[in-house]
């Protein structure tokens, strides 16, 4: 099986073996020292010294989390959107009751910071920018340093307590992201993606500004509250019961991502990136992004002219073991992706590509 | 190692092995066989034709979730306390802006279902009854079937839509719980506890009158919201991704559990809850709950004179790798607790009263 989705990612077999442990109390000393060792490898990885949190919930919820813990309802808030899961982002703060100015970019393209600065001029009384770094529904990464430093700008210009609050759920751990250069207060990550775990963790970054607002912010929360994360951390424990098996997995992947180093992995996700878009132009397909933006996790491709997609993904999987995923939203029948981050080389994509050129004939 | 809590509970080893398969699409066909006959399982052990839904989360985002789902802010509700999870339940309900009459019994004691009565009686705009069924912080299991019948009473006398939600994250799958027949509208539990699964998924049972309720409920919801969850479930997924591992392992339990049969598995909690009981008092110990309704799961024992309760736990931890539970909240020094739910007979309670003896000295 060749499961080339943006997650759930394969899973290196030390973290399957991982996966088997008995349970412990999730009260007692062995779990306090997971968490403490968790904590401080997640800590290198999104390049920060801020707090991270351990959520036992998906990407989804995580995204979640930074809404109700940092807003009040009513708030003002801009959201770049350029995709299903900057619509999801911005349908959460809906949900929520907070006023979002959504900036609405063209599926395929890049979330602009000029457009980004111009709407954070227009409205003095927002209090964050959203934005999804790598827009998994179709395979672009916004230029997410160019965006901080609109950001920072608008601090520099007396906004001190501006919010960044970055989606990073498919970009964080394959995609150079330095959550205090960049000085992102809220930075959302998930097990299944980068991260080589199984699903139901997400990861989140609260930066000193964040717990500042945090503090003040009225949404409902109790589940996902910030504070009694951290505070229950400092006891080496998580508020309510964490998703053991997978804190295991997570621990397993961080050595291997450890191992290997933060810049080897960037480094050979960006190979990967390419040599999959490569391979898809070699096989005469026509990438669906922006190039200048491409994503080094995950590539979506025209299907092309007088071909179903779901027949086409079909014998992929029945005749080939490729599982590749379909398009989301509006291009759902125009689109396929391949997930390339996590566990994955360039021979992963070769098999991939194999299978992909016979069933096309 | 003798993991002796009220959850995470021991895991079988056909469960560890389900844990460590790989990754699969969660849009995928799998998914979707996995998911159905989980939910079946599930079903016949909620005894209820009700849906039953799987949300990727702990016990208490299981319980957020059923008052996110059921309530507008300032709905009034009766909950019945007496112990932490019935103080955790209501703390949710109040961060959640709903109007809470706390029923408070004494720890250790049951609710009274006159008491519930009196209290419906007294408030007739009261839109449900909240109660916890096994009070894991002091092994005392409420009397659901009387209390049940207080709600039934109270919907024949015209208040057809009055609400009965049920925490039942340390009684379900361990003690009988007859969803439909005693018309629980909302019944919580979770994958750790008498499931012998791994913490990260809780299971919902949602009745037709709470799916009124939900419709009309306007308390803010995403990450928890049932119809998403159904809708979601009636095409063979979950609105987010899922922790598929744990799906994995709560098929491997639901397995187990089948073959069993839930008469016997019932007979055996309640064999051993009276062995135990009766294995503490012949140590010289007393209980901590009335021993009317001691229960079956969860044994609370009164710490004996000159004794410090962390070091009797440090000891049969560290000497004979037997782990039991500390107290919680003010009765915190006072007691222990013995989990015996899920995957337990009375052999790993006489390993844990040997070392118990040796220990005492």
């Amino acid at each position: 099986m060749n499961l080339r989705l943006p997650g759930p990612t394969p899973l290196p077999l030390e973290v399957c073996a991982a996966l088997a442990r008995p349970m412990i109390n999730h009260r007692g000393p062995e779990f306090a020292a997971l968490l403490a060792q968790i904590t401080a490898r997640l800590q290198e990885v999104f390049q920060t010294q801020n707090d991270v949190l351990l959520l036992t919930t998906s990407g989804t919820g995580g995204l979640e989390s930074a809404i109700v813990n940092e807003f009040s309802a009513g708030d003002h808030i801009i959201m770049a959107v350029n995709g299903t899961f900057g619509e999801r982002f911005a349908a959460i703060a809906v949900a929520y009751g907070l006023a979002v100015t959504r900036l609405d970019f063209p599926p395929g393209q890049a979330a602009e910071p000029a457009v980004i600065a111009a709407a954070l001029q227009a409205d003095p009384a927002a209090k964050a920018l959203l934005v999804t770094h790598n827009e998994t529904s179709t395979g672009v990464t916004n230029d997410l340093a160019a965006i901080a430093a609109v950001v920072q700008a608008a601090r520099a210009q007396g906004r001190d307590d501006l919010l960044l609050i970055v989606d990073a759920v498919s970009s964080l751990g394959a995609i150079d992201l330095p959550t205090d250069r960049w000085d992102c207060d809220v930075v959302v990550t998930c097990a299944q993606k980068a991260w080589m775990t199984p699903p139901g963790l997400a990861m989140v970054s609260v930066s000193p500004r964040a717990w500042r607002a945090q503090a003040a912010a009225k949404l409902p929360r109790f589940y996902f509250d910030f504070a009694r994360a951290k505070s229950s951390a400092e006891k080496g424990a998580t508020p309510w019961t964490p998703a053991i098996s997978l804190f295991y997995g997570l621990q397993a992947a961080l050595d291997l991502m450890a191992a290997e180093g933060l810049p080897a992995i960037f480094a050979r996700h960006r190979r990967v990136g390419q040599h999959t878009r490569a391979a898809i132009k070699a096989l005469g397909l026509s990438l669906f992004a922006d190039e200048a933006h491409a994503s080094d996790t995950v590539t979506a491709v025209r299907v092309p002219d007088g071909i179903a997609v779901k027949n086409l993904l079909r014998r992929l999987r029945e005749e080939h073991g490729v599982i590749l995923a379909g398009g989301q939203g509006a291009i759902a029948e125009q689109i396929f992706r391949i997930g390339h981050l996590g566990y994955v080389t360039e021979a992963d994509i070769d098999q991939a590509m194999a299978a992909m050129r016979t069933v096309l004939g």
